[in-house]
C-alpha cells in the first residue's frame, strides 16, 4: 500500500481497495512454477488485504484452501470481518479471478486472525530447536541445479541455499526421509517480515522431492502460525513429512530467524497426484 | 441426521436443517468445562452440518477459528459452498447464539474441505510411529484425579485413561516438557469415526498443564486433518507443544487408532492467560 514499492515482494504482492472489504491485485508471473503461481505468493496477497481490512496489522494464523491452480494476471479479493476485538481480529477473504468466458471463479478461501506481533510479552520457553544445518555459504544455490532445464521464474524470485542433504532429488537419489532444509532469502534483499513469512512457508522445493515422488504435489489446505517478527538476515527452513498415506502427504514448516527464534510454523495438506 | 441415536456424542452434536445450508442445534452441557463446551465437541456440531452441507461426508481438513465462548443452549450453524469438486469439497460454517438481548452473535468460524475416504487408496508410506505409552489398563482415569473439585462436565462424557507420565500436573509436579498422553475413548463406548476424531484432538488436558500453568489457554485456531477411517477400539492421543512465546502456544495432537494407524493430527495455536 506504499507509494515508494522498492522490493518486488511488495510491488508483486500489492493490492488497492476499490470498495470497502474488496481489493484489486495483479498476480505476477514471476512467483509461477510453470504456469501455477506459488501457493505462499498467493497467500502473502491475500494476508496483504486482510492486513488492511482488519484493525490489527499481523497475521497470527492463517488458514487457505486452495480450491483452483491460479494464474498470473488480475484478481480480486473480497473480505469480511468476522469479530474484531481487543488483542486479535479475525476475517475471511477469498481471491476470485475471471476464467476465459468472463466468469467469476474463486480459486483461494481463507480464515484468518490476526494481531499485534510488537504488542507481545518477550517471553520464550521453547524445547525447539533451529535445524541442525551448515551455514549459507556451504548450501546448495537453487542456481546451481544440474537439470538445466529446470529453471521456473520462482527460482529467480529467491535466493534458495539447499542443504546439501536435501538435494538427492535432483541427481536422482532423494533420501526417502520426506525432510528439506533451506536458507530462505528474498532475491532482491528485501529482509523478512510477517507479511512475507506466508511466502517463505511455502516456498522451499515439496519433502515429496525427498520422498522419490515427481509429481505435482497440490496444496489443499495450509495454515501458518506467525510466532514473532523475524529478526534481518536469511531465514532458516525445515519441513517435515511425517505421513504419506492415501494420497495424501502432511508438510510441516518449522522458519527460524537470523536470531535463533522460532518465527512461524506451518502444516499443509497437499495431494500427491500420479 | 440419524432417526436412531443411541450414543450421547450423536444425539449432543445432532443438527436440523431448517433453511438450505443453515442447521439448528442444541448443545448440550454435558460437554462443557465449567461454563464454557469444549471447542472439540464444537467443531464436530460445525462438522456433521458441513458434512450435509457438502457433498463430500468426511473432514479431510477443518480449520476453526474461536471468536467468543459458547455456552450451552440453542445455535444455529450457517454454511457456504465455496467449491464442489469430484474429489473434494470446501465450504465455511459459521456457529450463531443469541447473547442476552437476544442479538446474534457468531462464535466460531471455519473452513473445511470434506471429501471421501473410503475412496482413498490404502497406500501408508509413514515415519511417524505410535506414542509410547503403556497399555489401557496401566493408565490413569480421570475419575481417579486425585482433586474431588476437579470434576467438569466433559470428564464423564469421555473415558480418558492418561499415560502416568502425563499426569504430574494433578498433583502439583508437572514435567514441564510440554507433552500429554493418554487413551480416549467415548463414555458410551461409541466406536470413533471420522467427526468424533473432531472431538478427540482437543479433549485432552492441555499441555500447558504440563508446562506448569494453572489458567485457561484458550484455543485461538485449530486444524485438524482426518487421514483415514479410524478402527474400532479406543484412540491414542499424543499433544506435543515445542514453542511457548509471547503469550502464545502451539499444541499439535496425534491420534492413532487400534490397528495402528495416524489417523488424525491437528494443529492449535492457543492463548496463555495470566
Amino acid at each position: 500500500m506504499s507509494d515508494e514499492i522498492s522490493s518486488e515482494f511488495d510491488r508483486d504482492t500489492a493490492v488497492r481497495r476499490v470498495a470497502p472489504g474488496e481489493y484489486a491485485a495483479d498476480l505476477a508471473k514471476g512467483w509461477a512454477f510453470g504456469d501455477v503461481l506459488n501457493g505462499g505468493y498467493l497467500l502473502a496477497v491475500v494476508g496483504r488485504a486482510l492486513a488492511d481490512a482488519l484493525p490489527h496489522p499481523d497475521p497470527f494464523t492463517v488458514s487457505a484452501h486452495y480450491l483452483a491452480a491460479t494464474g498470473a494476471g488480475p484478481a480480486v479479493v473480497r473480505t469480511d470481518v468476522a469479530r474484531a476485538g481487543f488483542s486479535l481480529s479475525t476475517g475471511s477473504a477469498s481471491l476470485f479471478q475471471r476464467d476465459e468466458d468472463g466468469t467469476e471463479v474463486e480459486r483461494i478461501r481463507v480464515l484468518a486472525t490476526y494481531g499485534e506481533l510488537d504488542r507481545l510479552r518477550d517471553d520464550v520457553r521453547t524445547s525447539a530447536r533451529p535445524p541442525d544445518m551448515p551455514p549459507y555459504e556451504e548450501c546448495v544455490s537453487t542456481d546451481e541445479n544440474p537439470d538445466p532445464s529446470f529453471s521456473p521464474e520462482l527460482v529467480h524470485r529467491l535466493a534458495l541455499r539447499l542443504d546439501p542433504t536435501s538435494v538427492g532429488w535432483a541427481v536422482g537419489s532423494p533420501s526417502g526421509k520426506g525432510e528439506m532444509r533451506a536458507w530462505f532469502a528474498l532475491a532482491d534483499g528485501r529482509d523478512p517480515d510477517p507479511l512475507s513469512l506466508l511466502l517463505t512457508v511455502d516456498a522451499l522445493p515439496p519433502t515429496a522431492f525427498d520422498l522419490g515422488l515427481k509429481g505435482w504435489v497440490p496444496t489443499v489446505e495450509l495454515t501458518a502460525h506467525v510466532r514473532c517478527r523475524p529478526a534481518p538476515g536469511p531465514l532458516r527452513v525445515a519441513l517435515t513429512t511425517r505421513n504419506m498415506a492415501g494420497g495424501y502427504l502432511e508438510e510441516d514448516a518449522e522458519v527460524w530467524d537470523s536470531a535463533d527464534r522460532l518465527v512461524a510454523q506451518s502444516r499443509q495438506l497437499a495431494r500427491v497426484l500420479e
